[in-house]
Parts: structure tokens; sequence; C-alpha cells
């Protein structure tokens, strides 16, 4: 790959996920600009081809596009508040965590002061950053995102929500949902073929194969949800719910904690006392889109 | 197919479920007696060549192999002890829903009085039945399945989970808990991002996508727990938990019910009160496998 043909990058912030950003646009022949708080993370990096900016102004400046990874949007609204003359004309693609309300915030903030910008989620771990298997969201003005995807495709698979800043924060965390969901419902599993002596590497094969057959009814059920019409086209929300006392009972029965799916029963039996009990599973969108005091989680 | 070559099955119990497995057994070519406590169930089965018994003691007679699908186990006890003396030398293949202990109670009682006995549990809805989707899960002794393999298969996908009778209602449950665990997993993602107007017709196929690949690592992950040893190779507990506190706030402030992202983070918070912090994820199977009281679901 021709060095000199690649678009010039910065990175601002090298903790390890910014140091993995920054090596993976050298390995892709970007020339790359770095900047650190704490300018000895950078070593290893110039080391590698990086140049080190001497101020974080200098780093804005460096090149058409600057990748920010630090510790939280408060560090990020103090580092760019502190150098606002370097923003007009930029881009910014902001990869620090945060909430969908801090990246519309900053979104509004950077643009008054001339600033492309675009909100981004990495749903990656460090090692991965520069391989396919990491997904890189982003959202903000798709022409923004164009301008800039061929950079961007050397840090992994690079996606683009929409145009609404908040949306990669809400996609994180809405996946990190399905994640823990998925472990959980995993782990309650293994738990309850536990008591029976079965390992839990016996067990996994099918509670992979029961999660990968429940993912290919989403799209499906989603239509549901859209259509706002929730026909028991397979099975009715309180025969669900009976089962789900059948799965509290063999838990307790077992000597397994039965938290979570007390927790279904009782979102199931408060959509079943609103009058859905006789129509599918996702109408329980009703009930996640209705917020409910933490004190309220188990009552009916 | 030669009809005369099939074996001749039995099927007790002709609600919707029972009325699918008999339907399937007659299109493979068993000879197929049924009998139900309401005999005009049986009419239309008769009508496809099925031969009703006329009593149950007859259809326990009937053949080497009685497949029994009544409404819970107190039915199937009463049925089968009004007969105790046609169940010497039969072949029992229980598909009531029922817990664990009463498929190895009913197991043992079965075995005193001569019967061959497997509990089983349909992962299935009627129409499935006979298809390749339909999944059926059996336990009880080996030898017992492989004689009625052949016969079984005319039924769905059928699986011997091990010699313990308990196994098919454990597995039945697990499996139930892993879909339910999916389903919110997917309707609190959709919540979120139903904020931002996102539809979720276009949610669904990224949750799919989380779905399927979190599937993936329950294989590796399952080392962990039977080693008993749960290095942070990945990701440490402490920084899923900060991650779940991001995902309650986010929540909260766009105003969609935390109920279960509060459930995670107790569980994660305990783990971690117990010194935990430092490992991997499914280090939370300790929580799993200590029930608490429902009153402490929340409680850290």
């Amino acid at each position: 790959m021709n060095r000199t043909t690649e678009t010039p990058v910065t990175v601002v912030g090298l903790g390890l996920m910014g140091r993995a950003l920054a090596g993976a646009f050298l390995k892709a022949g970007h020339p790359t600009t770095v900047w650190n708080r704490t300018p000895s993370k950078a070593g290893p990096l110039v080391a590698e081809g990086a140049r080190p900016a001497a101020t974080a102004g200098d780093a804005l400046r460096a090149g058409p596009l600057t990748i920010i990874c630090l510790t939280d949007y408060p560090a990020v609204r103090e580092l760019l508040g502190a150098h606002e003359n370097a923003l007009d004309g930029t881009t910014l693609i902001n990869l620090t965590s945060g909430d969908s309300a801090q990246a519309r915030d900053t979104a509004c903030w950077a643009g008054q002061r001339g600033a492309r910008y675009l909100d981004g989620a990495i749903m990656a771990v460090p090692p991965a950053i520069g391989t396919a298997e990491a997904e890189i969201l982003l959202s903000g003005p798709r022409p923004d995102f164009e301008a800039h995807r061929p950079a961007l495709g050397a840090l992994g698979t690079v996606t683009h929500l929409g145009a609404d800043h908040g949306l990669a924060s809400l996609y994180d965390v809405a996946g990190l949902a399905m994640m823990w969901s998925v472990l959980n419902g995993w782990l309650q599993g293994t738990a309850l073929v536990g008591t029976a002596g079965v390992d839990a590497a016996t067990y996994a094969p099918f509670a992979r194969r029961i999660a990968a057959l429940v993912a290919e009814w989403l799209p499906g059920y989603a239509e549901q949800i859209d259509s706002g019409s929730f026909p028991a086209e397979v099975s009715a929300l309180e025969t669900d719910a009976r089962a789900m006392s059948h799965l509290i009972e063999e838990s307790e029965a077992v000597g397994v904690d039965a938290g979570l799916p007390r927790l279904f029963k009782a979102m199931a039996d408060r959509a079943i006392a609103a009058g859905h009990g006789g129509e599918q599973y996702p109408v329980l969108i009703e009930e996640f889109t209705t917020p409910r005091a933490a004190t309220d989680d188990h009552r009916r």
C-alpha cells in the first residue's frame, strides 16, 4: 500500500483502545498524528511511525480527521474547550463512551464551533481493532461519514446508523443488553441442568442452538411491534406466563436462583393484567417502554 | 413406505399436541392406536386410519410403545394407576409437561410396575410435529430410547439427553429461560433505539446478530465454569458492571424501563462484593447456583 495516498488521521487519547486505533491506522498506511495528556504513552506508536503532536491544539490542526478516545465526555469537552479555535473546518469522530444525550450535546457544541462531528461506539476489545470482527457504530450526518469511510475502514467493520448523533450510544447499550441477556439466560440453564450433574460444556451447545434459533424470530416479531398488532400466531403470552411459573418452581425446587424468571414473570403478569394475555410475546414492548421505579420491579 | 413393517404405537391424550403426535405417526405409516377421555377427539384421527381403543387399559395393551401426552402429571398418575396391570412389559414415553422431580418419581413408580419409562419434553408447537424442526428431548435409560428411536423419528428431531429421567424437563425449562432472555434483551434494545425513532424492523437484524455472536461464546465460557477458573481474558466483571450502570442510566434518561438491567447489575454487584470483580462474566454462575428469596432479588 502506498503510504502517501492515504488520508492523514489524528488520534487523541492513547489509552489501551486509543493505542489500538492509532496502531490500526499506521498498519493501514495512514500518516498518523497522536496526542495524549501523558506523552510517554505515545512512545511505541512513534517508534512505529506515528508523529507526536506537541499540544492537543496541534493535534487537532494536524489533519482533516481527528479520532477522539478519552475516558468520558467531560474529558472530551474539557480538551476541545481548551482548543476551540482549532475546531473550525475539522471533522471529529468521538469514540469515547457516553450516553445519547452527551453525544447530541457534544455534536451541537462542536457544530457551533465549525467542526463536523460523528459520534461512535466501539463494540470490540482493543486486540480486535483493525480486524473485521471489530464492530464500530457511527452516527451523525451521512456525508461526513461517507467522506471518511475509507480511513475508518482501517479500524474494523464500520456501520453508519443514521443522522441522529445519539444512535451509536443507544445501539451500544442495546447490544450490551442483548449480550448480558444471552449470558444470563445461559447461566440460568447451566445452573438448572447442573443440578442433574450435567457439566457446562455438555449443556452449552444446546443453549447456543436455542439462542441462535430465537434470534431468527426477531425480524418477524419486530413486524408485530411496528404494526402495533400482536396476534398469537405461535403462542399466547398467558401460555408463556404459565411456563414461567413452571421455570420458577423448578428453579426453586432444585436450588437455583429464580430472580431472573421472577422478573420475566412479573413483566408478563403486568401485561396480562393490562389485558394482553391472549396476544403474543412482543406485546411486552409496552412494559419496556413504560418505565417503573426500581422498587416496583417485582410488583405485578 | 410399507405400513405393515412399522412399529405399532399408541397415543394416550388427544389434546392439540396429542393429536399432532398421532397424526405424525399415522403419516409415517405406523399402525396407531389412540385413546382420549373424551372419545370424540379421536374422530378425525380414526378417519385417517387410527384405531380407537375402548379403554385406556386396552390402549396400553395395544402395542409395545405408548406415548402419553396429558395435561399434567397428576392426570398421568391417575390414568396409569387405574390400569396398573396393563403396564408390565410395555414402554411408556411421557411427553406431558412437568418438572424433574415428577419425571423421576413417575419413572420409579412405573418401573416398580414393570414398565420401561422415558420422560420427554416437546420444544415445538403442534403444527411443527412431524418435521425436523420439532425438537423432542428424551431422558431415561439409553437402551429403551434406542429400541424406539426409529418410531420416535416420525415426530421430529429426537435427542436423548441421558439416563436421569429429570433431564428432559430441566433442559426444557433451561431452553425456555434462554428464549425469554433473548426476547427480553431484544425488547430492551428495541425500546431504547425506539426513543430515537428507530423502528423495530430496522433494529432487529442488529439484535439478531449480537445474539448469534454471543451464543458462539458459550462453549468457551462453559470451559471456565467446568474448570472453576474465570480469568478475565476478554473483560473483567467490574467492567461489565460499569457498563451496566451506563445501560441503567441511559434507559432511565430516555424513559425505558430499567428493571432488567437493574437485576443484571444487582447480580454482578453481589459477585463483585464477594471478590469476583476482576474475573470474567461466567463467574456469575455462583450467583445462579445460590438461591435467594424473592424479596432479595434486587438487594446487593
